[in-house]
């Protein structure tokens, strides 16, 4: 199945996943001031757990695929499926929550054009690789979810 | 299971769902100014959303437990757990954009005490029921799919 542990597209997956939430940093440390508002601290703490756990889990595929074994066991399997669950929620709300901070920001109180100038694009596009991150994630733990019903 | 389909747990459980989203959107409404913020307005709209899906499959259940039939066919649980993934997702973006909001106007921006004088107890009480709403059709869409991967 696409996107299994252990195999070559599972490891592009999760190599997508951590690349993306790095980018999202990226973008959001150089963005001046974030660090006013608290739901972009958590987004960088967020994505920073999943660059840990997708991390971790691309090097497991990686020595899966060079060993040529199986990750397919129930308990791998119960394990990444709660892993993936938990971050991928985590994600989501700290991308939700960012995403209705950069609304706020620059829809409803226009502090992009006025005072204090915040630095919206930067902020946006942090956001948005936050999503697609999340998303790859999503994808990741539906995938795991229904191998573990299938074991 | 606890909370399946066509069972008196699982009624219990969407009954809890729409009631709880009815709740979180009583707060919001009477939150004077709520109107400013998009993200608060996405709330409203999320949990009637949620309103509509919960209280449409408590009507199936409660059909279904007098009817004593049973609905457990792949078809049906399909369409229910894409549904429950699909709102719930919308339930946990929503409640952290929201959240995102009321901790940048409350900790970061100081609105509540200050000039425009926001009412963010009852912000932070509508947020916090839409969590528990969003928890709650969480729990369903995991048993769906769960029942999904073993029919």
């Amino acid at each position: 199945m696409f996107g299994s542990p252990g195999r070559m597209s599972g490891l592009v997956l999760r190599c997508a996943q951590w690349l993306f939430a790095a980018v999202s940093i990226g973008f959001m440390v150089t963005a001046p001031g974030f660090f006013n508002s608290t739901a972009f601290c958590y987004l960088i703490a967020s994505m920073g757990l999943q660059i840990l756990w997708s991390f971790g889990l691309a090097c497991l595929d990686l020595h899966a695929l060079r060993m040529k074994k199986s990750l397919r066991n129930s308990v791998l399997l119960c394990l990444f499926a709660i892993g993936d669950w938990v971050v991928s929620t985590l994600s989501l709300a700290a991308a939700s929550s960012s995403a209705g901070v950069a609304i706020l920001y620059s829809r409803d109180l226009d502090y992009c054009r006025s005072p204090p100038y915040i630095s919206c694009s930067k902020i946006e596009i942090s956001v948005a690789f936050a999503f697609i991150s999340w998303f790859l994630l999503g994808l990741s733990s539906l995938v795991t979810f229904w191998l573990l019903g299938t074991v």
